[in-house]
């Protein structure tokens, strides 16, 4: 019967056909160790010559790294194998060849190694990391929908600059229309918001940015919650269920792939509630006190976050920064109008931002204004205006970037890794 | 204590605060009947000068549509009451003012909506609609991760057009480069198949499609699965498994939402497998016995789509398309090479193809010549042509749009209702 790798402890003693490709050989003169994957993991298939005869034995004599193969014979429980299965072969057929593969076990460059990433995400290390990412946006959406919150897909293509338009890619939309690739849903979240009560989006966004560190893609994908009658302390509330709640699914579901990763996971262990809480002026000194170099009143830098997040053995809430450094549609705190109803959420081990959000401005007036200070088109706000206008109430929300989570959890040093075909300043291809 | 009203019926006999929108009032002299939205529901809320004092009955007087409240009161149940609860309130708290809301009960026409989507989005109709979107979406997701499959998103931003350019969009990206917003993820997904066995993105796509109909955005999401080790056969069971699935889950979750929107439920009962299979062939002749006017050899067209899906009751399948107007990947049938083994789904109920797909051409030369055939740019092709080189397998798969889906499953006329901001040739706000 047909089976897969990652069911194959159900079917010991069986005969079963495998579906994959030949990830590794390894002869002696008597027995083929085949490597073989299928798509849900590696598993050592053992031919000998005394089982298959001469002839069978001479053809998978050459045999190469990614052929495409069936093998079928009896699975055997053995401690000492990769996984603790093996399979003793009994008939193998091949399907297709693969002469010369371009990734080979010895070491390559990154870049040879995202020119062929339709390749390059075969290797073990790429498809537990790809595994893990489906693991976690799971995780995120099944949180939401178990919370009673409704997806609410907020649009790709807008009509304005939400966040000023340095980073923006504009589209030319038919004839005489620009349109801008979305670099968050967040405004229309709002407008669902008032609609279905509490509401995620969850799709792709986009940011045109020159920089090349490790935290930075052009193409990104982002959750973004939002609550109709909820203040700043509902949102650091559900954003510390939110992480605790994916780290411990990937940590139920996912502990083969965090061990091919090597990942650490006695560090995600301890990502539990509650999460330390400072406010932006507790940070300013404690990075103060570290001798980091940082100016008052700005934002915190990636190095900043470093600092900060490397003192706390869990995510860390920073709330209250000043509100000139937020962005137009923040609450400001009305015991210090001068600070935000915010809070970014920073990762353990110096991941940094990987959560910001927070209670949005509900008063028409003051909106307005700040939509006027920020030299915002007004005209291009007047329908998120109408949500001040018609039945206004506090509410609030966050965004999550999924390979910023994804590469913490990982414990991977750039975010390209995370997604099956990374989009950078210098990267479209394949 | 703090409720909703999806959840009323568990609060029955106590007092609870409700958080919500005034939808509609209509008094008597001693009492006033609000009907309370929160985003989850719709209540009556009975509130009486006798319970709640002269001074805040009087209060109430003015309360207009979508002004933001809280309501206390105890539940009760009453059979003849929407929903099957009331609320009898002892007090009431105003949030925010709406003066003149803009929709009101009477009709408005659409374009007068659309520019007001926003708020359109509150209406007891259309929060129906997205809730059913959302259920559909969530129950496409279950189904695949159910069955193994891992989610790999696909690239918006590709460097190259897959199925010729007339409707794609360009985008500048950065200095020198054209990148195009997908039409698909597909070929992408073959990679991630030969990667991760079955796999599957789900993702907005994008069209620049002059049409207007009622079958179009420019701007829309699909789901695609993919799967290694599959031929035809396995594809048509899976849509027929999916389809089958998510209709199940909307009437076993939605059931209120249908009834809102007037839907025929014993329609969709109806969905079941197996579904009816007609080849191309077969289809053509029963267009010419409906003396529908259709030129053999050529793709169906959307009004026969609607003649053969009117002939059966539930989705039908018609495979067997001839190659030439089927996209350079299909793959032919061995045993009539000029028809491609593909499948397209039609929704009952003259709804049209809701899913397209079929086995992929796996092998390397008769792939470069589908390639050279369709005018197509070899070297832009070359990543995916490493699939046919090391270790092709057959595989295949299908694409669902999702607002083909949710139209069909809520009976709508137009798709522009299924999503919360609709693209189209003249619409971008809001």
């Amino acid at each position: 019967m047909r089976a897969s790798i990652a069911d194959i402890a159900t079917h010991v003693g069986r005969q079963v056909t495998l579906h994959g490709w030949l990830h590794a050989r390894r002869s002696s003169g008597k027995i083929h160790f085949l490597i073989v994957r299928d798509g849900t993991g590696f598993i050592q298939a053992v031919m000998s010559k005394a089982a298959v005869g001469d002839e069978a034995f001479l053809r998978a004599d050459h045999l190469s790294q990614e052929t495409s193969l069936s093998v079928t014979g009896a699975v055997r429980a053995d401690a000492r194998a990769r996984g603790g299965y093996e399979i003793d072969v009994t008939s193998l057929e091949v399907h297709g060849d693969s002469h010369d593969y371009p990734i080979t076990p010895k070491e390559h460059g990154v870049d040879y190694l995202l020119d062929r990433r339709h390749l390059w995400i075969r290797s073990e290390r790429q498809t537990a990391i790809l595994r893990v990412r489906h693991e976690v946006i799971s995780a995120v959406r099944d949180f939401f929908n178990g919370r009673g919150f409704i997806l609410c897909d907020t649009p790709i293509f807008t009509p304005a600059a939400c966040e000023g338009t340095t980073t923006l890619f504009p589209v030319q939309y038919f004839e005489d229309t620009t349109a801008y690739l979305t670099q968050s849903g967040q405004l229309y979240n709002e407008a669902n918001a008032m609609a279905l009560g509490k509401v995620y989006c969850f799709g792709p966004t986009f940011r045109a940015e020159k920089s090349k560190t490790r935290r930075h893609l052009t193409e990104f994908w982002m959750v973004e919650p939002e609550m109709a009658y909820a203040d700043l302390h509902d949102v650091i509330e559900l954003a510390e269920g939110l992480l605790t709640s994916v780290v411990a699914r990937v940590l139920e579901t996912r502990r083969p792939e965090l061990q091919i990763l090597e990942r650490d996971t006695s560090k995600l262990e301890r990502v539990t509630a509650p999460f330390p809480r400072l406010t932006y002026d507790e940070a300013a000194r404690r990075l103060a006190e570290k001798g980091q170099p940082f100016e008052y009143g700005t934002d915190l830098g990636g190095s900043d976050e470093t600092v900060l997040s490397e003192q706390f053995d869990r995510p860390v809430c920073v709330t209250h920064y000043p509100a000139a450094v937020k962005a137009f549609y923040m609450k400001a705190d009305p015991r210090q109008p001068d600070k935000a109803l915010c809070v970014d959420v920073l990762a353990p081990e110096g991941y940094g931002e990987i959560i910001g959000g927070g209670q949005r401005e509900d008063d028409l007036q003051r909106l307005e204004q700040r939509i006027r200070a920020h030299n915002l088109p007004p005209q291009a706000f007047e329908w998120y205006l109408d949500l001040r206008r018609y039945g206004s109430v506090p509410h609030g929300g966050f965004g999550m970037g999924i390979e910023r989570c994804v590469s913490w959890i990982c414990g991977l040093e750039h975010v390209r890794e995370t997604i099956p075909y990374p989009r950078m300043l210098y990267r479209l291809y394949p």
